[in-house]
């Protein structure tokens, strides 16, 4: 049986999942969920990206959306905007809460993030087994521009959720920091999967604040590449832009331009074996394969479920090309 | 102004407190609130007399049922049962839910729950000073058979609303145990109210798990007693039964008959000046009125507002008949 590890962060990390169990229905897939942004709403913890794995894996998701549950209603955030208690801008609905209400107590009662994980998804039979990147906390800021800000520096930062969701990515961010990181360690079952892994796959995730930030918690990214399998991604990018989100933001903080080349070379040689960009970006193949790593140029629209099943498909026959 | 406190449980309490408001509108009327049938649920801190005055005060209640919140919906519920995660006898309905976790976060950040009472009724505007009877954690605990008991005592202990909503007092109450209470203190303007005020009222509220646990907390007892003022009460009893819920469950369990009577005599002379039975209960009054107690017999059931109201106002004669 194929072992497979994937890097993932939230919508684009579980649609791609999707595919790559209609593709490979007998594989034994790991997923180690970036919770850089988890937050604190109503004295509730919310992990957005691991959520989105979970519902969109186990049948609960809402699909035109992207995240939150389907068929969801909206009571309970009336009732604490009734109460005057927000913020109101982030959207949890009344089945959503109930996951979160669920989660905060087995914290409270002092089980770490990866049992929860666990116990919930004994619920959703995602078909994967679903690791929090680690159990400890690690909040993801991003620095924007503030005049007003206290201090006279000129910057202040804010949580990754509210840069995204609030602020709508809108203000230029300055920097990108996973607060916590450095002092995380991987969660029980990461360097365990990733030392038994056939092939690892980064999909099409945001690369600073997904999959750049489970490669922030030391020891991933040095078992990821001392697995001595191939290590294989998918471009978020498509002709100069991201597919979904505002990834171009993120890349600009970081100083790495939004192209699918720059992404490759952003992840490096070191880490990563081969990198499939859109067929509209061909002309990346050369340059990363310059870099030394294996390119192919194909289709990357996850348009629907065939598409990101062949997806998939051409992410582990490179894999298998590059290991050959 | 007259200045009235009422001791109050939940529904009894709760609809005797829109009465009094209907007759004496210009009162300043403060209550102090029964918690000890407070509860944590699923994390939350659950206040149900609290919320039911609350509720009830503010336009909120579910008039039919008494208790909880009208047009509610049970998302959150179904969904933890969908997680196997209980209780399931106890009815949270989302708009309730709300409530709890606001509670929950500002008790969590550091607020005592007087505090985040009045932060509550901010929004629902009750018309009354709603205080708990204390800021500390009291819980009410029945005695019950139970000869599978560990440790050969034949008995365990349940949580109040676990014996009530669950069990549906089926089972003999031995005894009724409002643990914590010797150790609390009453909460911030208690003693206060109680010194301040010019009438001192017990609708017609559990005498043993609603009044009896106020009274239970230390100082409040004895500050009723001193206050120099009229107190009077209101049977919860007619007819030898509780007018709704199980009182007799809780008064065998401590020993006293279930009659108007016999309830009035378990307050005793000390601390009541004045009682109102029923007008079924006629024959009481020679009994109540010898042992050093004012009684009249009057209707007494809330079948509606102006009935509770000419309840309220009765109340209120009977204790300037005692004062004058």
């Amino acid at each position: 049986m194929q072992r497979i590890v994937v890097l993932a962060g939230g919508i684009g990390g579980a649609r791609f999942l999707l595919g790559l169990k209609q593709t490979a229905p007998d594989a034994e897939i790991t997923v180690i969920g970036n919770t850089g942004d988890d937050i604190h709403l109503f004295g509730l913890k919310v992990c957005p990206d691991l959520d989105t794995v979970m519902y969109t894996l186990g049948g609960g998701i809402h699909d035109e959306q992207g995240w939150g549950r389907s068929e969801e209603t909206f009571t309970v955030k009336e009732e604490l905007a009734a109460y005057g208690v927000g913020p109101s801008w982030f959207g949890l609905g009344d089945r959503d809460f109930a996951t979160h209400i669920v989660r905060t107590q087995m914290i409270s009662a002092g089980y770490p993030l990866s049992a929860v994980t666990e116990a919930l998804c004994r619920r959703w039979q995602p078909g994967v087994r679903l690791l929090p990147m680690t159990d400890d906390r690690v909040e993801t800021h991003v620095l924007v521009d503030d005049p007003e800000a206290e201090g006279g520096s000129g910057q202040r930062a804010v949580h990754f959720q509210e840069y995204w969701v609030r602020m709508r990515a809108e203000a230029p961010a300055r920097a990108v920091v996973p607060i916590g990181a450095d002092q995380a360690a991987p969660a029980p079952g990461v360097l365990e999967a990733i030392g038994a892994a056939d092939v690892v796959l980064f999909p099409p995730s945001n690369p600073v604040v997904s999959v750049g930030t489970i490669l922030a918690v030391p020891g991933v990214r040095e078992a990821i590449a001392d697995a001595g399998v191939p290590v294989v991604g998918l471009s978020p990018i498509v002709g100069g832009a991201p597919v979904r989100g505002m990834a171009d933001r993120m890349l600009a903080a970081i100083g790495v331009e939004t192209t699918a080349a720059a992404v490759a070379l952003h992840y490096g040689s070191g880490l990563l074996d081969g990198w499939l960009v859109d067929s509209t970006d061909a002309e990346a193949v050369a340059e990363v394969e310059a870099a030394g790593v294996r390119c192919r140029a194909v289709p990357l629209m996850m348009s629907d479920a065939d598409a990101t099943a062949r997806m998939a498909a051409q992410a582990l026959e490179l894999a298998a090309e590059v290991s050959g």
